[in-house]
């Protein structure tokens, strides 16, 4: 055991360890989750530490002896090494001082050990003269978290750039699948199962564009604000310094933000992300319940698609296959939008010159950006990539329908065409007899206007006839 | 016109009008939703007033002439009378200042009149000094609100129980109706269509004691907590005094809180009722839901039950016919559940000895209790009393069902019964046409094991012919 | 009384009315909220239907004598008037259905009129057939609800906008305002009330974009998707046509969707919209509260600013000022978020290809631009043109406080600064005090470095005494 | 590795682990948060087995060989061990299907090694003939699911009673401490620090009793319920017997529902359940951030209470105090109430006869519960028990306020007190000074009104000098 010390008085650290005195209190403070921290930010925290040292070295602050054992020491957690020594609860008072402190620790003392110094040796490097200097937690964290958030948005739109791949392909597989379109959950008119997953691809694009739009704008920084925004004890040569410092070994264009006050105590930005996970989740909701909906039966339900069998559909029914994928992405989704007002709460919650809710804020925004990326791959490979139509169901389906009638307005007119929906509904006879039978159209005629190519392009349906 | 002053300065009021100065200025301050105040709660807010008289004239701080006078005046208001007189914004600051003083002047206005005085004569009988005798806005307003909450759960938990006959009803009725009951979308084993309405009315039935429960709770009143909840300037007489009026005038047991300062800063009580709607709007919403599932189609979709048409289902598709009723029903529950969330975020952000936000929470509150009960009644009269069940094609699908196997399974097993299933799944086949062909039952005993008797009751399906 | 008939039967409609039959019905089966339609989208739906109208007559479809008759009773609905001949319920079943007829009715019998026919006598103007022509509810009603956001926008931004412009004015008028700055609600380094102020005003400004790149989203209409987005019924002129006239008609440029289909089942743009006006209602909540606490005492509270007196305090406390329009913003902002989650419930629950919960999501949304842009005028209006700092009291606070010692920190080190503040707190001495006591300063580099010129820019405070 | 296989095909199972191939398809589909099975949860599933052998081994279906090394290996999971084995994802489509398969596999894997036999020879005991005997996940998971929210609760409301405890032991050490009471957050009159704990006391307790009435809620079970809740396959005997023996070996009271279709498909009781805490929840922020306030400053705040120091507050501002408690509980709720909306999202979207969102309804359920008792005990333990008043700057903010002229209404009139207030907030002047000055009131009467025993029990302050 090692002693160390700070202004509340001294504690008894395991000599293996890594982390300090300040960690030790935050593990005695907050147990709250007992989760632990997303690796991902463990190592966006190295990242800011790393670069505010080779910024701080620039500027001549910080010895290069000092420096480059801070920076090799970060690098080996960016490499994936001594991430169990960062016990601090996700869920933290204190606004994140916390994890900086336990990053500082860490860091400081696996720079002793590669400059031959025994870890605790503060006087020779020290956390908080050495590894946070220049800096407050009030910007490294929110720093951190934005390295975070940027990193885990790569894997988040591969994810879903994947996922509209996919569904472009089955909408070119599926071109010519026509089946009977939908609103109000009641028949309306045609359309194809490849319309279909081409509108799920559009609007997922769309989903992308906005969190690519919302995560542009965390690469507004604010290194260099220390405290309150105003910059105390930052030098502006060491805040241009350390804005490139951390784009060079990002390779992500970072910016200062122009007012660092600003860039403080408003979170928004944050928000801003999480909604964008929200309105993509509620898209990926919608098209997981049509798949639910398209593969439900299959005897007694709609039946229009099969999904592959992924596990035995209940420990009591046999044979029972159900849509467990589309179940976990929308519970997923569920999760994503539930996180979403745990941020929004947050974000609402800063007060003057610091919003001290910034853990729970990116504790949900992690989680969100995890479970999401992970729920979009899982739909892609264990559901979308072996889905198949059920052809024979969806023609059979068209042939019993009514809503065709729409297709027959500019040729009959909408009285017509409701009567004759009407007598359909009433005595059960297909649209085409009942048509027939009452000399409302040639079989010709008839047979054209219905035709799926003129009922599923734009255009009077027919219109030749019109004419 | 006449003059009026507070003391920020004089106004000019218009002759006509009941309020005065303090309404003015909330009506310049306030312009938010440019709603009205919801007329049950310019009710309520009368019979605080009417209470507070009494109560104030049994300790004799009120004299007698000035006393009757407000009664008189504020039952003119319980009756419906002067309402277009409370013309402040339902969002307001102020912890509702503006309601309790625009219900002061408006009684005390009226009051002069009673006695033959001219309005404004406020040295005669002030807003301030009589009408707000012995009370804050802090303890009338939030009383205010729970009157108007206790009246208004009453026509809500008379709709739900209007709908809890009505599905009791149907549940009676369609008692023989067996349909394809179903999980994960996905065809199970058979239930009937009765069953499914008792369930409804049942979880409904939880939700109106929930709901009993809750407002049981805001039964509870502050009155005689003043400013901060202390009491002071209110006379222990005066607090007993107006408790006991306020019930007899209402015809409601209200409480005296043991501690009148909680009761004054803590609003927990409102979330309570908000939350026991939204669980009732979450149990609705699974209801509606699945009566547009089963209303789906009609042609190519489940078709179990015909809901009434009410309206041309589309501009567009002559003929069509959607559950509208239905779908305003969900689109209220969303609406009550959106409300929820106001009414939180009001109640978390009290501090020290008053919750300043409770105007907001009383707007939320009092629309989704309107609106879920309009959307209640709408849907038993527009949609339930006219419901009918489709019973040939319950029938249709359940003779194409694989789900009955799982009634097989203590005759032969979860192995056997898995084959089976993947076998009707494969080759189309009805299970019944198998399970002859394998030898795997005689007829009778298969007859007697999938026979609904058997079926949707408690106990191994065929359990006579296992012993 | 005149007759009207749909496809359910014929009902009587008062002769004065503009409405028809199927707008009674909706009247009959919608009595939700008891609200009317936003004036705002009365207008957005004549300028729909007056596009359809003039693109129809383009085509060559409707005949000019009724198209010019149409377009005139739009531009009649479209200057304020008839407004009151829209008595739908804005929560309604059928996805639009009945503000679309009830739309389709007023402008055919007030184009009958214009031409000098009888109200009802559709045989010669049919609200079906020429007011609906080419069009269905699926893509008017919401191109209708887009056109209505983009008008709402454009105040709500004006109001951000002056909001910004009176926080910057504010900005420079307090630039010398030193005052504590504050974090976790502790003292923490001085910073400016001007600074403070530019802050605000920042943040909002990110909130305008926000809204503008969402507003942006919704210039995407779908206008000859007609039912499920094929354009069945629609000629790829009309579309085209149609686009054209709306954006010429509204002065908005709109363009028609690339996937039509995708633009009709999909709301995530709706979703979108709210999640900025949310983000933004965050911003703003933050800035109230600030607000609030600066203003808070005024005798036992901070007391760093001097809101205007807007009303009377308290009905039972004399002298009493509230921050009551601080107080009415926060409380719209709870709204906003609120309906923000009601938008996310309607949007997350489309189908196949509609989403029939459109009404609930545009009912929000126009109620949530309209709260806030009421809200932010308040604001500004009644509460941020009168603020007065309280300049004595700042400078007061701030000889008080420690948080100074940060600024010493390069000087002197984070040990001795810890212990230096560590005694300030126990014996409640100022830290200059101490300072010259232990000699650990000059008197003069302490001034220096104390100075607020040194204190409140980027740099190290004193960094001159460093060299 | 051991071979087994379902009705999808064969999987090689290590030899060593106790789950078997349903678990590890489920380990394949579902990898969405990386978390682990809340522990209470994996008992609490084993105490459902044990009770469902009990029964099907005393209505003679299970033999007892098998039921009890099934009892036996259940016990083992009740006791502690075995929990590694439970490696599935907590938010899983299936509706739980692969946790209680999971559980059932672990159970009979190691009955089969009790009674000396291999594991995977599901021939002699099987994971759904004998562990899932008369069960299905739909029946056994949400039970499992109840028992889970009980045991919890007994933790949560012992952390709740821990909190009032010490609130109310507060209440009395705190019961002289004379403070400024504050509505708006503006000076009102005078309260009493320990009356503010008894109130955050009260308000939790009716937290408490919410909470509890919820949790009852949850004692109703649907064991026997089977697939769809019609109870096919589970004998009446076995239903009564099962119900008996859970209670039996868990020492709560459960009791079958009356309704089991009711009881399966709907789930609104964890709503509620979630509900309570959320109320809860919103009670406990108010609290959380009057001690912020109260502790804010030191020196440019309030000041009013002393939070011990548990870490340092700041990176860079040596000696700063923060209160990370108080941060940290807030956090939680936040977590608590987004919780709630994702439980929310959950119950509303159920569907006929089963409501599949249950796992992220129990995985936010049990998170929402562990991290509040958590949150709670470390607020009691590293807060509220070492919470100092500072008497002194309660007593210097009541000399210097205005607010206590509420105290003089009864005595020299609403419009005397006002101007009073308004020329004591304009020059600065104490209020007593202008009472004597202004000839207003004797010293001595007004010594008698303002004295601290007048003004904060309920009753006219001075009302002796009123007779």
């Amino acid at each position: 055991m090692r002693k160390e010390h700070d202004f509340l008085g001294e504690m008894e650290v395991p000599d293996d360890v890594y982390y300090g005195v300040q960690t030790l209190r935050a593990m005695e403070n907050f147990n709250i989750t007992g989760e632990r921290l997303d690796r991902d930010f463990i190592i966006a925290m190295a990242f800011v530490k790393k670069a505010a040292a080779i910024a701080n070295m620039s500027t001549g602050r910080l010895e290069a002896k000092i420096g480059n054992a801070l920076v090799a020491a970060a690098d080996e957690v960016i490499a994936g090494k001594l991430h169990d020594q960062f016990p601090v609860d996700p869920i933290q008072g204190g606004a994140g001082t916390s994890v900086n402190m336990n990053t500082n620790e860490v860091l400081v003392n696996r720079a002793l050990e590669i400059i031959g110094e025994a870890k605790g040796n503060y006087d020779i490097i020290s956390p908080n003269n050495h590894a946070n200097m220049a800096q407050s937690t009030n910007d490294a964290f929110p720093t951190g978290i934005k390295v975070c958030i940027i990193h885990k948005s790569i894997s988040l739109i591969k994810a879903l750039n994947r996922l509209v791949a996919e569904l472009e392909k089955k909408a070119v597989e599926y071109k010519d699948v026509l089946k009977m379109g939908r609103t109000h959950l009641q028949d309306a008119v045609p359309i194809t199962l490849g319309q279909e997953m081409a509108s799920y691809a559009s609007a997922i694009r769309r989903g992308i564009k906005r969190i690519e739009y919302a995560v542009d704008g965390v690469h507004t920084i604010n290194m260099g604000a220390t405290a309150v925004g105003t910059g105390l004890n930052a030098e502006p040569a060491y805040i241009k310094a350390v804005e490139k410092a951390l784009s060079d070994i990002t390779g992500e264009k970072f910016i200062t933000a122009t007012n660092l006050i600003d860039a403080t105590n408003n979170t928004d930005g944050f928000a801003d992300v999480s909604g964008s996970l929200k309105v993509t989740a509620l898209v990926l909701v919608k098209m997981a319940n049509d798949f639910r909906l398209m593969a439900s039966g299959p005897r007694c339900g709609l039946n229009e698609i099969k999904l592959p069998a992924r596990q035995p559909g209940s420990s009591i029914m046999p044979g029972k296959v159900n849509p467990v994928i589309a179940e976990v992405l929308d519970q997923t989704c569920y999760q994503v939008i539930a996180n979403d007002m745990a941020v929004s709460l947050g974000v609402e919650n800063g007060q003057f010159e610091l919003n001290v809710m910034e853990p729970v804020i990116a504790f949900n925004l992690f989680n969100s950006m995890r479970y999401l990326t992970n729920a979009v791959n899982t739909f892609v490979d264990k559901l979308l990539i072996d889905l198949q139509p059920n052809r024979q169901q969806c023609e059979t389906w068209l042939d019993k329908s009514v809503g065709i009638v729409t297709a027959l307005l500019p040729h009959i007119g909408y009285e017509n065409s409701s009567m004759l929906a009407k007598e359909a509904y009433s005595t059960g006879k297909p649209i085409r007899q009942i048509i027939l039978e009452k000399g409302l159209l040639t079989k010709a005629a008839m047979d054209h206007i219905l035709s799926p190519a003129e009922m599923t392009q734009p255009g009077i349906a027919g219109s030749d006839l019109l004419k």
